[in-house]
């Protein structure tokens, strides 16, 4: 999303390219690299209307045997990255008792943000997905983890107040394990409502070609989650296997990415219609 | 103490060559290419006797204010490496019920290894030093977690006890969880008692060069566990600064590692004079 919030004015260019992977590398300079540095400044495309399809990456409408989900905006999500200090040791000759092992207490904190998700459910996410611990080796007690953190619902009034509760916890936990923890919100992507004409073109684009569909709110992040701050915003979602995704085994029936296509291309032609109208010009 | 395992006939040289680190680089291959690949046959030289100066990377003698450790002996311990495999899935769009969420389950091991190690204290030190989460996105759910477990106790009897309070409490937590675990024990160092008349001249040079002493079990590893197979052995231990060790500020006096140099010489050339009247020969 880090391109469509720089079309949608939620990031500049500069911020973009300085952007860095775990490996240093930058997002600026790995695109001069591979020749996809253009010269068209972003943004200065202007959208009259804005439709994606995708997988619903989620279990609701295999579940409910639903073909299409009309998408009506996308929950809040803040995400987090947390250092938490202790001191290394030996494994072997540093007793129980003088031990500051920043892996035990990561691995409470770890348990803690999981019941955050648990408390707020079943709308609320909470996920740690990537930790690293230092020095890793394995007989030496761990000086310092390094671990980041997902929060999302949509609702953002039930975001900050779980963020709140998960604060309360790690900051509990490190002091009763005599450890330092630094919490910094690195994202903040408030909870989004989609164009409500661009909604219904979907809604009726399913009807008309006699799929069954449902409402639903997109616990994944989108492109479409920015530019709906630039133009009227709807999304297609279709039914993926098992609710799977960002993961090998992903999978979506033929069938179902056929009416999502169907339903996407409806949409758009009665969007042109409408905005054409207003515009007072021929289709 | 790969080496000193290959002199001793714990393992033979074809294993030592094999031996990888994370990065795949083999041990023998390594040895090649910075031209160490020595050609005398390892073990040929015999030993007399075998005496190591360490510092002691725990806290006891500096506690105590005692200038040097009579090591009596090495605590038994063992490695084990753990893969915790649960499924991974889109950190916004799984909700929590559905979840097989490796580090949440990973994370209750490492709290229930540290509590091994607590119930069995203050002999016992139970550390998980080397973890690494898969696939490690902050927007995935970790579909698999790999670490590392090393369990130490002077008695090897505990050391078993341990292993199998251990093996229950994950297997515990992996069923609750809904994942897989697999646990391989990679190394089993059992206790190793010191050789009496070894202990007895490192105590004998202590006394006589006025040094304040205490006889201590060595919580690390050491070479000289291993050249206690094939040669009478004890070790010479010096404070190190609040046990640390492992440590980027590790640090000994200067004045006890003089103390501990005047220790293992005088050790040396008493053990020399009874080898010597033993074989009948003039020092």
């Amino acid at each position: 999303m880090l391109s469509s919030g720089v079309f949608a004015g939620a990031f500049d260019t500069a911020y973009a390219y300085a952007r860095e992977d775990r490996e240093g590398k930058q997002f600026g300079a790995e695109l001069t690299r591979i020749g996809y540095q253009g010269d068209v400044p972003c943004g200065s495309h202007k959208l009259g209307a804005h439709f994606e399809l995708h997988i619903e990456q989620g279990p609701i409408l295999e579940a409910e045997a639903k073909t299409i989900g009309v998408v009506t905006g996308v929950q809040g999500m803040r995400w987090y990255e947390v250092t938490v200090t202790g001191m290394e040791g030996h494994a072997g000759a540093t007793p129980m008792k003088l031990r500051r092992d920043a892996l035990v207490g990561a691995s409470r904190m770890v348990t803690a943000i999981n019941q955050v998700g648990w408390d707020h459910a079943p709308d609320a996410v909470a996920t740690v997905g990537l930790l690293e611990s230092h020095p890793n080796s394995r007989n030496v007690v761990p000086g310092s983890v390094f671990f980041t953190i997902d929060l999302r619902h949509p609702n953002d009034a039930v975001v900050v107040g779980m963020e709140a509760e998960m604060r309360q916890r790690l900051a509990s936990i490190a002091a009763d394990c005599d450890l330092d923890v630094a919490i910094e919100c690195v994202w903040d992507s408030p909870a989004v409502r989609y164009d409500p004409d661009c909604i219904a073109a979907v809604r009726r684009a399913a009807e008309a070609a006699g799929y069954p569909s449902r409402e639903i709110v997109s616990g994944a992040g989108h492109d479409s989650a920015y530019i709906a701050r630039v133009a009227p915003t709807s999304m297609v979602f279709v039914p993926c296997e098992k609710g799977l995704s960002h993961n090998e085994a992903e999978h979506a029936e033929k069938s179902d990415v056929v009416a999502g296509a169907n339903v996407l291309l409806r949409a758009v032609l009665e969007t042109d219609q409408r905005l054409a109208e207003r515009a007072g010009r021929g289709v």
